[in-house]
């Protein structure tokens, strides 16, 4: 047992709705929405220090490699990386974490629970308030964090307080119910009563008093969730839930599940910013903005424009606005969504269009993450393909051959070890290999520095799908 | 002398108004604007069959084998392209033009003079109005073409028939006077009057006509152009107008310099429909539209919108709007615009706004069009580059080292010459070869196919200033 406090980072969502620059492949927690740090590494890092142990990380099977690079690149380890064979929702995800947290940890570990795509800007006051509500959650109750709302916001869930509870202490609340996302009016209603928060997603609580409303309340995912804990097999690192156990999980929320249930429930009021920046508008008024009301990238350019986000998300691209008023633009290389920010809530359609149209960019960012590293590519034409390659130190590509295409590679930084048929050799910066149509290969980054390459295919048929595996170290086949 | 018509087509334009797809590089004419073929070569086309002579291109020096090379394209030769050393407007073109045919073919060569970057759907149609014009220009009149107007357009000069003219004859009508552009009022007044038309800087004249005028209204103009085509170089089959004389044209209008003053003046109205494509709101008024007036390429898509312009103009990429209301959006991988089409004729304000701030995607397009082809870079990291290089059948690169990189090449498409030192060989699709740093070397297609070829490039210093060139078929330094 442990004094410190247990991040448990939830990371599994695929958010369309900031869309072009978070896709499936890559959502919205990994994006660097907001500053030089992603949002997910922003998120352990507030709950870092003093006072805080290393986090449980929950994702999904997908996104494994990008939160243990995402952890590499601050300085972090996780304690654990839970991951779930499918989304399905909090509710079963906060059990597994309070189930595995309890059986290293015992009941009495302290778990704050939060989604890691959130911005929370005032770091230092956020672990404060975590800490003031810690004698409340280790007294037994379920400690959720109220946001204090600033607007007549319809888009979040509402925390009504007890009777003669105060919205701005500093201490834990008596919580009276959650309030399902309400209409104009009612939300209006709420902001002028004053003793409504807006209900964030984040709570604090011991494993053992999370656990025992479980059972209270929600048994049958108990038994469920408990299965695939126990069966949970490890796999370089990762806690891989039992994907049979998982899968008669009920999908719900801890909201529906627990604490619209529960009688022992308490609210930390919170009132130093937050933001769950669900869509472009929410990205807006957390950015810095001119006079006239613009967040612009760096490689954005607002003439006379008014209230408008104008983002430019690759290197080398310019976005130009003239004359807009409220307006969002996202640009990237591959994909630039325009809408008015009153419509920022409908650019989940634009993803259903495009997957509609059988383009990629619903789903897929130009960089495809693998466990190994990352690759884009930068030309396909007729016959050829060139891509950009970056392996991580120790990392390695599987052993494989191609029936269609032959590759060369050249490498333009640091240092790759290179298996083509009988021959193993390093190459290093500004050196080439050829591989023939048929060879077995594989390439190592063996040192310590992240190694480029590039690599140019060509033959007649170009698809990821012309691969034979004969030894992965990652274990796909 | 030849019956024919001659077509005179001026070349010469920088445009900003169609940013980011026109740019000084690589301005609007020579841009798909419009269907498969660019405005140059649909003008070509247009002016060309039976009672047309071979077109003469007036155009700047960096644009000299992109008229090649489009011309090539659509299986056109030039009788002639003429450089002008700097741009000095119509009235030095159209002179030197006219001096140079007058010289080839005699004082009663028709030309027919036409901008090249102008959209005129119904090409027969206006072959059959050019016929029409013929007899009155063959009889010493200088010939305007005037578009029947559909709308009180304020951007455009007017044309005002004399009394008693018809403005929707068949056949050429005597002109009172050229009007400027109009205010909204006037516009309306004109177009309610209906003896006026639009000047689209369409002309018919015999070269003796034309010249006679020249030097009845602007005889110092005369001196300078005749100095400059009779100092005139050819180089690789283009007539280079002597730069010192050229310096002392004036730069102005044919109509200024000309049409205002002279008194033969006919003009031809033209009915059937035609634009000069003066900013991105005319593109979309000329652009096949969809029930809810929205004007999208094949990878926009457009959710909600209406009297929306919305294209993509870079392979691979998509572009979707959502609730737009008479916006336009021209995105591209490194240029995105977006305006309301209201705001159509700021867009040169984009333009200045980036050269401001030094982005090269002000001028400059991701393809670099040269002498021997064109090439675009793929990725620049810290030591190393990637670019595309297309090098058209028949074409050299110059006999060329660097100081600071070294060259991977590997062919993709074609067949290469490569020299490297002392020795010459021929590579082939999916060869590779490498070039040392300092090594003295050169890349030739001696194809009948374009050769493609990718260049991985590694070095402390990658700009395009580290060449010494020892030899270039394209007399550059």
């Amino acid at each position: 047992m442990s004094a410190q406090i247990h991040p448990i980072l939830l990371c599994g969502g695929s958010g369309t709705r900031l869309w072009p620059l978070s896709r499936k492949s890559y959502p919205k927690q990994f994006a660097k929405l907001m500053g030089d740090e992603s949002l997910f590494q922003a998120s352990a890092r507030r709950l870092s220090g003093e006072g805080f142990a290393a986090p449980v990380v929950l994702t999904g099977d997908p996104f494994r490699f990008i939160v243990t690079e995402q952890l590499a690149q601050i300085e972090m380890g996780p304690s654990g990386i839970l991951i779930e064979p499918e989304g399905r929702n909090t509710a079963p995800a906060i059990l597994a974490a309070a189930l595995w947290l309890a059986a290293q940890k015992g009941d009495d570990a302290l778990m704050l629970v939060a989604p890691s795509d959130h911005v929370i800007p005032d770091a230092e006051a956020f672990r404060a308030t975590v800490a003031a509500a810690a004698p409340r959650a280790k007294a037994g109750d379920l400690v959720t964090f109220g946001i204090t709302p600033d607007r007549p916001e319809t888009g979040y869930g509402y925390l009504e307080l007890a009777a003669g509870a105060d919205a701005t202490a500093a201490e834990p609340q008596s919580l009276a119910r959650f309030v399902e996302k309400p209409d104009a009016e009612r939300a209006a209603e709420m902001l002028a009563a004053g003793n409504f928060l807006w209900n964030a997603g984040i709570f604090l609580f011991t494993a053992g008093t999370i656990l025992a409303a479980y059972r209270a309340h929600a048994a049958d995912l108990v038994e469920a969730v408990s299965a695939a804990v126990e069966g949970a097999g490890t796999d370089l690192g990762f806690t891989r839930l039992a994907p049979e156990a998982w899968a008669g999980a009920k999908d719900i929320s801890i909201d529906y599940a627990i604490m619209e249930k529960a009688d022992n429930l308490a609210v930390m009021p919170y009132a130093a910013g937050w933001s769950d920046l669900g869509g472009w508008d929410a990205v807006w008024m957390e950015s810095a903005k001119d006079e006239a009301g613009n967040a612009c990238s760096a490689q954005a350019t607002a003439i006379d424009c008014q209230g408008t986000l104008l983002r430019s998300e690759t290197d080398g691209q310019q976005v130009v606005g003239i004359g807009l008023e409220d307006m969002m633009v996202v640009a990237m290389s591959d994909a630039v969504l325009v809408a008015p920010k009153a419509e920022a809530q409908r650019v989940k359609e634009a993803v259903s269009a495009l997957k509609a149209k059988g383009a990629s960019q619903a789903v897929q960012l130009p960089r495809d993450y693998r466990p190994w590293g990352w690759y884009e590519s930068l030309v396909i034409g007729g016959r050829f393909q060139v891509k950009r390659i970056v392996v991580t130190p120790g990392a390695s590509l599987s052993l494989q051959s191609h029936h269609h295409r032959s590759e060369h590679w050249i490498v333009v930084e640091g240092t790759a070890k290179v298996t083509v048929d009988e021959t193993v050799k390093l190459v290093t910066e500004n050196q080439s290999v050829y591989i023939p149509l048929g060879a077995v290969h594989r390439m190592e980054n063996p040192g310590k520095v992240p190694m480029v390459l590039i690599e140019v295919q060509t033959g007649s048929y170009l698809g990821e799908d012309d691969i034979v595996r004969y030894e992965d170290i990652y274990a796909r086949n």
